[in-house]
């Protein structure tokens, strides 16, 4: 599978790094640990002493780095071996790599690529403490490849049929297109279903024109709103971008990241909640309680499908006019991991 | 391992493949899915969506075929894609390779040659609601090739070892010799013990003429007969088949089939009971009970047999002289799977 | 991984190869039965039948040796097939390869080599039924390397961090360097520690000179003693080997056996207990629960250890001050093993 490696990859929640507990991982095969240094700020480096190979995510956070547990040699943060327990010298050569890490919006994320790490590339998502928004959080790991679930995220025709029961999608909704825009990093995913049952809680009698929109962004984030309008909002815009103010139902938002572990495995870490206008804690609970049903929906569907890839190495997939936006988002990635390679 | 493909393989009991629910198995490493059209008739065809290769078992039946649920495509019973969500035609190679497939005597049959289905080569077999006899079924999955539990099959002088202890059968039975005829599609099984306890149920002090009988025929089926008869039987017919109506004890009826799933795995499947004028439906399940507790000491013996066998990529086997019927056999098979590959 | 293949390797603690029960396993990949005679002395063989590979392990012990419950070939002490049910002849080669056993110091041991078995070669250890000695014993198996275990015996600096918790073993242990003497078939450690807590038991406050010696043997078999003797022996000893009977507190002894089962598999027996002057069998107990707790510690570290290694097969160890015990045996093993396949 491609994917682009000078991008942010989401490695977990903030909140499951604590101080004092060593964080380890894989992002893109690569073993990786986490730790916060004394003063709360983010180290990464390889999950693998330099001595005899001991994952350093079984070590002790200490005033002045990570102390493997293993024999005891004690890195910094930049991944260089401080302190060799019996001997008095320390071989320049004994370090580590490291990774840029950054904590930003309630994620912890590693900059795989091997060039300078662009601050200005971690995309802009919601974290869990904006006042705007009441969002609730949690996470799954997949036996599949990452690019599935990309895919899946990709082609929302889905709901239809994997979220027929939870999310009470009718076949209708896979019977119509998006409007699709390409982005630098991404695509961008829009679409009005009007003359609609409201999108959440409301009244079910009542009829909106709904809009959803989401951004897919490298390496596999999506940052999507939806909401309820008045009748009329739809062609009011020209089936274009509303002014969400206008929004008088259901206003939600969800973060999700979609991390490639290793070959075969996978993370998938989301938020959901609505605007805090729209909706209260308890709607909150009610809509994580609800994600978890429906991506473990995704989750059953997917982890069959990669059973199934696996004992079929030779299958093409048969693209479907839905898939016009994972293949604009495929070729965008084909492209830019071209260019890492050149 | 060899197996023949011109041949009609036990997919599984047919009340487990209810209407409305799609069944998803592997036969000979061939994912397929097996449903029941609105009329009950069935039909059978590979198990991956042509679109992205998910799962049809995981699929819904509709009035027109069986829908895949991941993005919606619409199969008939020909294999044809006939509705794409979203899109208005459909690519005329959107279609899935199928398989003939029947139901008879209590069992799917699915036929997985290239050539022509013959119908006449399903095997006679006794179904669960024959008024004759009162059987009760099973079936187990091994981690084990389905040669491997033939063989079991073949050869019974197992049950003085294997099942020493449940079929309570001594080591004499081991030391003689059954008269065995080959068959056009597998082998004739025939032995009499003389003077012997009697076979089922009765004062444990009479004796008998015991008789068991049974054909094993290609791919993988077991039709066994056996009974009691009063002393003298066995030389009244020159210790041939006897006319079972003289039967004065414990007859009974056994359906087995193997099926290979795909490489190290088979599924077993299996009826027993008696007949109608030798037992009831409490002798029934009280033989399907211990069915379970000593097919479970085959598994026992046959799974850690195949570890053996996996770790010994060298080993050949030596074979005694029971092993003339699991030769004549296997010789058959390889001489069949020969001609089609010709 | 190298292994020295002319060597007795610790197959089972005795007590868990009864009579009347074979007790199969594997010993440096190659698959073992061990049975006993009726007269208690011990048998080993291939743990395969020649007929159809079935594991012997499954077997029954008879007057007469051991029988294949699968089809009921019996085996002789000598591997030789002496009955084959339903024929009257055995083929001449009909016999499985057998491996020289004894039984010593409550172990089952095994030679692996194929030059005639050294019986001088099998160490010196202390059985359980010692009277000096009051040893309780355990047994784990690792998803791991045998050398890796190995590797971990022989660097004791582990202990001031694997272990910091469950023996309290503190930093500065791991500061200093043991005095390491090669031996014809090992490694010998001694390590003094002065003006330190007692090792076991005694009131904290007090301090003593402790002193712990191992002899870590081909192939893989640790014998150690500890002790605390009164201040200022270490000194009186010129920082040498002690006379235990001087020692006043704490005298323990540990016998560790770690046998390679298979590639990436070991199993490690080890028993733990004072000396008959220095405890009782209530402090023997504890010491095995203690065991538990801490071998489970390099358990943990061991395996997720194999498991980055697993990954990294490009690794390369750089090694510290202290592996200069490592590399002493390591380099032994490599030599023993070059000399056999010369």
């Amino acid at each position: 599978m491609t994917y682009v490696r000078n991008a942010w990859y989401v490695a977990e929640w903030s909140v499951n790094v604590p101080v004092g507990k060593p964080f380890g991982t894989t992002i893109l095969g690569e073993p990786i640990v986490i730790f916060r240094k004394p003063d709360g700020g983010l180290a990464a480096m390889a999950n693998r002493c330099v001595h005899r190979g001991a994952p350093l995510s079984l070590g002790r956070c200490e005033a002045d780095g990570l102390r493997c547990m293993y024999h005891g040699m004690l890195y910094n943060a930049a991944g260089c071996v401080t302190e060799i327990p019996g001997q008095d010298a320390v071989p320049p050569n004994a370090k580590v790599k490291t990774y840029p890490v950054v904590e930003k919006d309630s994620w912890v994320w590693v900059w795989m690529g091997d060039t300078v790490a662009d601050a200005a590339l971690v995309p802009k998502a919601i974290g869990l403490d904006d006042p705007n928004w009441l969002l609730g959080h949690g996470h799954m790991d997949y036996d599949a490849e990452a690019q599935l679930i990309n895919d899946n995220l990709l082609d929302f025709s889905h709901l239809s049929y994997v979220h027929a029961s939870s999310f009470q999608v009718g076949d209708s909704f896979a019977q119509e297109q998006p409007v699709v825009t390409p982005l630098d990093r991404g695509i961008r995913y829009e679409r009005w279903t009007t003359n609609a049952a409201p999108p959440l809680g409301a009244n079910p009698t009542l009829r909106f024109d709904n809009y959803i929109t989401y951004d897919f962004l490298i390496p596999g984030i999506l940052l999507m709103w939806s909401g309820g309008f008045p009748l009329g909002t739809a062609a009011k815009f020209n089936h274009g971008r509303p002014d969400f103010d206008l929004a008088c139902n259901g206003v939600n938002f969800t973060n999700q990241a979609v991390t490639p572990l290793q070959p075969g495995k996978a993370r998938y870490l989301f938020s959901w909640g609505p605007h805090c206008k729209h909706g209260d804690a308890i709607l909150r609970d009610n809509m994580i309680k609800l994600a978890y049903v429906a991506f473990n929906e995704d989750k059953t569907m997917i982890e069959a499908q990669q059973k199934v890839l696996h004992r079929s190495p030779d299958f093409q997939i048969m693209p479907s006019r839905h898939d016009r936006t994972v293949l604009l988002y495929t070729r965008l990635v084909e492209k830019l991991a071209k260019q890492e390679v050149a």
